[in-house]
């Protein structure tokens, strides 16, 4: 780390090394996508930068987290393979392994906890995994996990803080080096510090002059915490869209490689992951999921600065699920000024309602719903209120709408989301 | 067309060429991406086909229809190119045009019905386009910018019934060839036939043993029916998710040509262009639009017959409106059986609602939305009546749901969507 953070010691314990990663690589192939670099023309006219896009959210099971799970399966002996592996996890983790262990044609069990989703469930299925519901939360499912793990004596893969983990997600830092030498900077979304970990560790190894930022959420900020109190620390987390980086706490080993290999990380809060998710899919045609979109979050909004550089952004997954993907449309439609809810309270006479829908096609806007009460805490004998949900252009337009109603109503409320 | 219709005539007016279809490639080179041509595992294996699928859906502006108009436009003279273009569309053709005439620094009016959908108005826009919002279905819009035309001395630009179109389009066959020269078969969404002429002109002069079939919705299927009348006919249409294919008439051009070339026409119903549109985000992580998932559509639906075959299916495009791809997940979802909707009529006594709950737990389904009454026109004194909506497994589950359902309550009816 530079400048921002005040480093009190520098370990120089190397955990992870390049040719490891070099050889991780090959064993791979085939197994897993070298997944495309795509230069963005929109993005890079946004941000003022030459912007490249690392679509890992196109990966085998639809993250990197693959690569990880795969180097550490092929690094366990004959017997431990045969003895199985076991793993917690409600996400992208136990597509990995689930994935991993059924090309190697290893036993697998994914323990995630009761509330998990059921597409989650079904596609870690899919691979072959036998799927165990116990607990609550993560970490009891963590907990069953570590006791199944003792008790049938199968080999406990972790999420993040395992160097084998780390060296196959270095992985990803490779590719990126030989799509494109020039790069200047990349940019990495951070959870328990895995992926960071090894592309920081690949890619500095090999140019130490390409920076490496990592982005978190303002929700879950716990490596730049670390970095700060210069030792893992746990966060108190809110909810957040990019629950696949929500770790309360970073890995020890992938603390000590971001801590010597990461220049900066910064945070970006649930309205900016959100119109980043909305400008992938309606620009770009991409589903990424709210921790991938993190990294390219933090270039459009100006976290990290940099301008006129040739930036790769991680995008490090696509899997959202599917009954959850119609709100962050819609979340990143309101952020965009894409829509907006109005309550109007009308006089309860004919042709009121009619009046106030003229106001609004008059300036083009769009009624997506409707609804009309005459009875209600708030309704006045005489009076009628409607609730509108509007398509709308832009911020400026919904000002513009909301001074057309006011003239023509009694009262008109913004919706609050 | 072999086999399946009987054809009366075989006219051999060449009107478009290979040899300009191989200049059309090299003209639009840095202004047109080539788009990759992805094998899918998944779709191999749900098809029994080696399936790859050409991504027109990451094209600049987000289709093929680019192409066409770029070589439409470069094709024009220098006084015309001055005069400006005009074309009437609300969809594709719009940004195609837009941006080919942004490119090339043209004049141009874009005409749209009122009715257009905001975001593709912005979107047509942002390319610089003149937007005129005129009349109130796409025939008005068309006869407004075809008046524009003789009083501006400005050139219509035609979104499909043009050779320099259709040469355009025939682009996107040419890297079929070259990214998989063993292809066997190529599927492609036929609206007013731009495309697959095109594309079929390309294929088979370069390569006669490779089938091109055409993909069309059972909702306006003018082409087959075109083809079956031996001469463009007009079809009566019904609403369809695949909206940019929705044309009533094909091309007369066209209409020649795909006689000519095409093997087999097939139709997709709403059902089965909702379920792949789903299948290609949730496991793809791409965004497709209605049109441009039917040609795989009719693959994973076998209406193209076909097995152990090297198959490319074209998604011809990506633009889906944002406040409706909501609506096209959940249709998926409801399709796939993984969402369900009942009507429980319970006692209306303490402990029923939760009772019903429990039962669904048991069943490990997730509740989306309860709505409980006690007024209703159906609702008898000393009764409630919950509605409800469940995210469930598959179809299986639901009937699961059902019986388990019936055994706890008065009444139980499944939702009709």
């Amino acid at each position: 780390m530079k400048d921002h953070f005040h480093q009190q010691s520098k370990q120089e314990v190397v955990l992870v090394n390049l040719d490891d990663i070099i050889i991780a690589r090959e064993k791979m192939k085939g197994i897993v996508h070298t997944t495309p670099l795509d230069y963005s023309k929109t993005f890079s006219r946004l941000s003022h930068n030459e912007v490249y896009l690392k679509l890992e959210n196109l990966q085998k099971t639809g993250s990197f987290k693959v690569r990880g799970s795969y180097n550490k399966l092929t690094s366990l002996s004959k017997d431990e393979l045969k003895n199985g592996v076991v793993a917690a996890s409600a996400g992208n983790h136990a597509q990995g392994v689930a994935y991993s262990s059924q090309m190697l044609g290893v036993p697998c069990k994914i323990v995630m906890p009761k509330g998990a989703p059921l597409s989650k469930i079904e596609a870690t299925k899919q691979y072959g995994a036998e799927v165990i519901l116990e607990g609550a939360v993560f970490d009891d499912a963590l907990a069953y996990a570590l006791q199944l793990k003792d008790q049938l004596k199968t080999t406990f893969i972790h999420a993040f803080d395992d160097e084998a983990i780390i060296t196959g997600q270095g992985t990803v830092g490779l590719e990126i080096l030989e799509q494109l030498p020039e790069v200047e900077a990349i940019i990495c979304p951070i959870g328990g510090g895995g992926l960071i970990a090894g592309v920081a560790m690949a890619v500095k190894e090999k140019n130490p002059h390409v920076s490496v930022y990592g982005v978190q959420t303002v929700a879950c900020p716990s490596m730049k915490e670390s970095i700060l109190a210069n030792k893992p620390v746990i966060v108190q987390s809110s909810p957040t869209m990019a629950d696949g980086i929500a770790v309360k706490k970073p890995g020890e080993k992938n603390f000590e490689i971001v801590q010597k290999y990461v220049d900066d990380i910064y945070c970006v809060d649930e309205m900016e992951i959100a119109r980043t998710m909305l400008m992938l899919l309606e620009r770009n045609k991409l589903l990424v999921e709210g921790s991938g979109a993190t990294s390219l979050s933090s270039l459009l909004f100006e976290k990290v600065k940099l301008k006129e550089k040739k930036v790769v952004a991680i995008l490090s997954g696509g899997n959202v699920d599917m009954s959850f993907i119609s709100r962050i449309i819609e979340r990143g439609m309101v952020e965009a000024g894409r829509y907006a809810d109005f309550t109007i309270t009308l006089k309860d006479k004919p042709g009121e309602l009619q009046r106030v829908l003229s106001t609004i096609t008059d300036l083009d806007a769009n009624v997506q719903s409707v609804n009309l009460h005459r009875m209600g805490k708030n309704i006045y004998p005489g009076f009628a209120q409607i609730e509108i949900s509007i398509e709308t252009k832009n911020h400026e337009h919904i000002e513009q709408l909301y001074h057309a109603l006011l003239e023509k109503s009694y009262n008109v409320q913004m919706g609050q989301y």
